[in-house]
This record gives C-alpha cells, sequence and structure tokens, in this order.
C-alpha cells in the first residue's frame, strides 16, 4: 500500500503518456482533475490487489474515444462518479475499490479522481499494461471476463447500460453509442470481484507508470543514462531516431487512425520509419521491414529529453526517438495474439516479440 | 372494453398497413406472432384509457428500424418481454398496461403479443394516428412525456437501457444501437402514468384500424362504396390513381428511404405523381405540385381491392389508387408541425392541411 499524491502526478502523468503509445489521450488535463479531486479529498492510497479480500466489488473507469476527442472533453469529476453510481445502482452492490482499465494515457488519471471522490482505494496495475484502443482488448478478456453490464455516460447528461453477448458486441455498441454522443464518454465495465481481479489484471502498472516518469523526469540524468535504464530495466529497444517528417490523420469512426512518417538522423541518417496507428502506435517499419508489432508498445519520444510524446501532439520537424517495450506476457498468449496481434488490426504480419538487433 | 381476438388480427393487419402510409413494416407476420400468443393465452383486452385508475404504469413496446429490415427480423414473444421487463426493473415497477406507439404496421401487433404473455390489457390508441420513423414523432413528445428510461433489445440477446437528456437524444442513440444491432430492435419506451397517457394519447386508432380493415377487407361491398365510406367516415381524398414507374430505394442509416414514381390512368392518364418517403410516405406530388404532406396520410392502396401496400411491397406496375387521410389534430399544433412537419424532414414547403381538390 502507499499513496498517491500531488507530486506523483507529474511523474504518472509522463510514464502514462510512454505507455499510451502514442494514444490514450494526453493525461496531463486529466492530472489535473486528479490534482483537484486530491486537493479537495486528500491523497489516493494505491493497493495492491493482495491487500484486498476475495470478495467485494472492483469497478474500473475509463474514458473512451478518440483521443483527439477526448483531450477536449475532458470529463469533471461527476461524470465518472455518475458512470461508477449507475453501474453499482444496476449491479445493486457498492465498490470496494476502483480500477485503471489502461494505464496509458489519460485513463490512468480518471480512476483516481473518481476513487477519491468516493473514497476508495485504486488497484495497482490495469488490464493492458499500456493502452489499447477497443474494449475487449483487457486482459480480463484474455481471462474470460464480461465487460458487461457497463456504463456509459456523456458530458451532456445521456446515460447508457449496455448489455451484451460478448465483449466484441460490447465495444461495438459502446462504441456507436460514444461516436453518437461526439466521439467521447465516460464508461465503468467489466465490474468484478477482487477474486477475478487477482487472477486477470495485469499487476503493478500504476507504480511502473510513476516509476518510469520519474527516470525520464530526472534532471540529475542525461539522456543516455536514462537510455540505459530504459533498456535495463524495461527492456527498451530503440527502433529510430530521426524527425517527423508527415503526420497523417483521421477519425472519423471513432478512433484516431493514421500514420507517421519520419525521417533519420544520426545512425539512422539514410533511413525511413513509418508508424501506423489507431488510438495507439500498431506497426513500425524501418526502411519497410516490420520492426514492431502490437501488443509490444511503440513508443515515440522527444530526442532531446525521451518525453514520450502523443499522436496528436506530433508536428512536422520535431525531432523524435522511438522505442520499442516488451508487451505484458498475457499477450503472447494464443488468446493475447487473437486479441490485440498485428492481424486483429488487418495487417498481414505475424508478431514476432522483439529483440535486440 | 372489448377483446381483440384472432378474428379480429387479419382486419388489424389490413388497417394498421393504411395507417402505416407505406412504413411501418408489413402487419402480417407481427399478427402471426399475436396469433400464438392469442392460442396460447387468450383473447386480449383492449381498454379505452379512461376505464384505468390514473396511477400505474403504462408501457409501450414496439419494434425500430428500417421496415426493410424489420419484416425480416421479426421477434419471437419472448424479446418484447424481455424489453418490457428490463424497463420494469429499471423502474422497480409493474406495468398495469402495454400501449401502442405507433397502429401503423408492425408495431400495431408487437404490443399484443406481449400483452397477452403478461395477462395485461392493451389501450385502445397509440401516439401517432398512424405510423411515423423517429423516436419522438409522438404526441406524448408534443405533450412533454420524455422516452426515457427506454430498454432496447436485439434478437441475439444484447440489451441496452437508454437514459437521454431529451427525446431528440433518445432517437439518436437508439438509431444507432438499431443500426449496430444489425438494423431492427426491439423496445420499450416512453414509460408512463395512465394519467399521463389519458393527458397525451391519440386515443381510439386500434379500434379504428380494424374498423378500416374490416371496411376495406369486406366482400359484399365494391371499391366504390368502400371509396365512399373512406371519404365520408375517415375524411380520405383520392389524389391518384395509376401504376407504379420506378421505386428507388435505400436504407443505409437504419431507416428505408426513397421515392415511389407512378404514371397515371383514367382520369389522371395526363399525369404522374411522386411519392417521397423515409420509412413512412412523407411528401405527394402530383406534376410537380405538392398535393399532400406529412403529417397527413399518404397511403398507397390496391387500385382493385384499396388493399393498402406497403413501400416494400410496392413493385413496377403495380395498378394503385393513393388516398391521403388527415391526420390527428395533435400533429396541427405548432410542437406538432415542428415534429413531423415537412421542414423537419427537409422539404423546403409548408404543411398545408388536407382539402378536397
Amino acid at each position: 500500500m502507499r499513496t498517491i499524491t500531488v507530486a506523483d502526478l507529474a511523474d504518472l502523468s509522463v510514464g502514462a503518456t510512454l505507455l499510451g503509445t502514442g494514444g490514450g489521450g494526453d493525461p496531463y488535463i486529466g492530472s489535473l482533475m486528479a490534482e483537484a479531486a486530491i486537493g479537495r479529498y486528500g491523497p489516493i492510497t494505491l493497493l495492491d490487489v493482495d491487500e484486498l479480500p476475495d470478495q467485494g466489488l472492483v469497478i474500473p473507469a475509463a474514458m473512451m474515444g478518440a483521443p483527439t476527442v477526448m483531450v477536449e472533453k475532458i470529463p469533471n469529476g461527476g461524470e465518472v462518479l455518475t458512470a461508477v453510481s449507475n453501474l453499482e445502482r444496476t449491479l445493486n452492490q457498492k465498490a470496494v475499490a476502483i480500477m485503471t482499465i489502461e494505464a496509458g494515457g489519460i485513463n490512468s488519471m480518471i480512476p483516481l479522481a473518481v476513487a477519491a471522490q468516493m473514497g476508495l482505494p485504486v488497484i495497482d496495475g490495469d488490464s493492458m499494461g499500456r493502452a489499447f484502443p477497443e474494449l475487449q482488448m483487457t486482459s480480463f478478456h484474455v481471462h474470460g471476463i464480461r465487460a458487461t453490464p457497463m456504463a456509459l455516460v456523456d458530458e451532456k447528461g445521456n446515460h447508457l447500460i449496455i448489455e451484451a453477448i460478448d465483449n466484441a458486441w460490447t465495444e461495438r455498441l459502446a462504441r456507436t453509442a460514444t461516436v453518437a454522443v461526439g466521439g467521447a464518454a465516460i464508461i465503468a465495465l467489466y465490474p468484478m470481484t477482487t477474486k477475478e481481479a487477482k487472477r486477470a489484471m495485469v499487476r503493478g502498472t500504476m507504480s511502473k507508470a510513476i516509476e518510469l516518469g520519474r527516470l525520464i523526469r530526472d534532471g540529475h540524468l542525461s539522456v543516455d543514462e536514462k537510455a540505459i535504464q530504459l533498456a535495463r530495466d524495461y527492456g527498451g529497444i530503440e527502433l529510430f531516431s530521426g524527425k517527423v517528417a508527415d503526420v497523417e490523420r483521421h477519425s472519423g469512426d471513432g478512433f484516431a487512425r493514421g500514420t507517421l512518417s519520419c525521417t533519420g538522423l544520426g545512425p539512422y541518417a539514410a533511413s525511413v520509419l513509418r508508424v501506423e496507428f489507431q488510438n495507439e502506435n500498431l506497426m513500425a517499419l524501418r526502411d519497410g521491414s516490420v520492426v514492431a508489432t502490437v501488443p509490444d508498445l511503440i513508443c515515440v519520444m522527444d530526442r532531446e529529453t525521451l518525453m514520450p510524446i502523443t499522436t496528436e501532439a506530433l508536428t512536422y520537424g520535431h525531432r523524435v526517438t522511438v522505442y520499442a517495450f516488451p508487451c505484458d506476457p498475457v499477450w503472447r498468449t494464443s488468446k493475447g495474439i487473437k486479441t490485440v496481434g498485428p492481424r486483429y488490426f488487418g495487417y498481414q504480419v505475424d508478431h514476432t516479440p522483439l529483440h535486440r538487433g
């Protein structure tokens, strides 16, 4: 058990942006929301799931939609509370803890605000170990846990309760509703017992995000020293270094889709890198060859500081370094690869786990 | 109070097709569902709303979607029961009566089956006096009654509860969900007290549909005799007589949209008629001049029998007579015209109430 204070939020924000792999929305604005909640209700307890008894309801809360829209529709805490409360009412049971569905991006922050408001602890971990674009892309799903009943609310006051036959239908129904309400919505879903959470969650992702952020923000370390730690402690592999030549984006169907193109600098001077994304970075091709794919993490960072950069923030000429990090082992299972492997996203390539080349 | 027996269903089916004004789905298949329910549970009680005490919950049930799809996704009774039960559970209250939201088309039948199953009476009337394509196009809406909470279910077992900020949002959210589940869904909505129903409903539409069907099906009357009664008792006005030259249809957005073109016969030999529809017939133009618009009823009937024809059933060469009937007075109010007048549907014309020309 530890607490999350306002001082942790800046680190968490940076770490969560890294784990957001380009998507998930910039957590900075979300961190303001968490900061306000902590200021009002006090520090948030971050628990290891083993500290909780087996029984008791856990509710993950998140924001859903295209990050492009999410960052413009930041909820006030009230909407997240409404989503969690609507789900509690549907289940006729009170939650004992709040959980993070994705520790990448803004969704690392959304649960903190509501946990502070409700006086509940947050469980350290998530269901991805990163960010993914669709609702069934969770370790919960891999472990056979249903996403519904699910509550969805928008900032205008529209509420939905969805009860779907499977998690793919949950994604479909929630996605169309999210598009209908303007491209972003607040959701509470995958209600489960703490016993199920113990079995199915990716553990420790919240504290990992805080540590990663602290490392990157450390003013006493050089970029090279940070790079060494990223490689040694987190399995990071440098894929490319260069500058942004183009970012093509479109977001009509509830996702931010597009392609990032970079031309090389330094040792990569003769090379080009292309990164395909659907909210999150999905595949990196260097000079036409696949060098990393989902579910491994593909992270674009500032070349001088290693500060992670979301897809929205990328602009022409930006000097960047692109890293890959290995995904959680849950994603290397056959159901994991089926759920989030490159073929699911329409790429005709198999996932090859990262190796230092 | 009267009962609806299996013998009434054939009349109701024809009358409801007429009031369906081309849309609403052919009630014939729905009548089989009602027939099965009556066979199993006994005749259905049809009540005047004044026979009920002011308190008590009334639930309208219906099918939503493009009629093109609706007639291919006829529910088993179980789905309608699920929708009504989900709404009862959300409200934590049992219904005392079932209501028809539109007496035109298949939605005249859907409530009968569930009423028989639940042992509840059906209130004689609806919220349109006809069929309309969108959820907010009801006398309930004109009287300020909210459509939500609303239950939506599909034939696969997906369930939604929608709580929207207004009835336009209800339509939007339910429509996108209906499209997502394949173009048709079962809904229970506009839950209200019997007191509200007394104030806001269009009365007597179910028995009117049965009477209209009985008249049209009467083998002892000639077409001319039927036409005289349609004019005298129901305000019917003949707009055209001719044959179908073309029907252009598309249904991508959850509606069946298109245009019917007819060339004249007899006194209309030199004329052409065009009917624009969005599920229901919306506007009739004879030789380019508007001769009838929503909210008045535009009904296409077989020229030899006056049997009404749904848009789906229209084929090239079909000999037809086109009638208009005056709408319920609720639609001539300013909120009524705003809700269902021609301008709502994108036509740059004002509604002119029917007159014999």
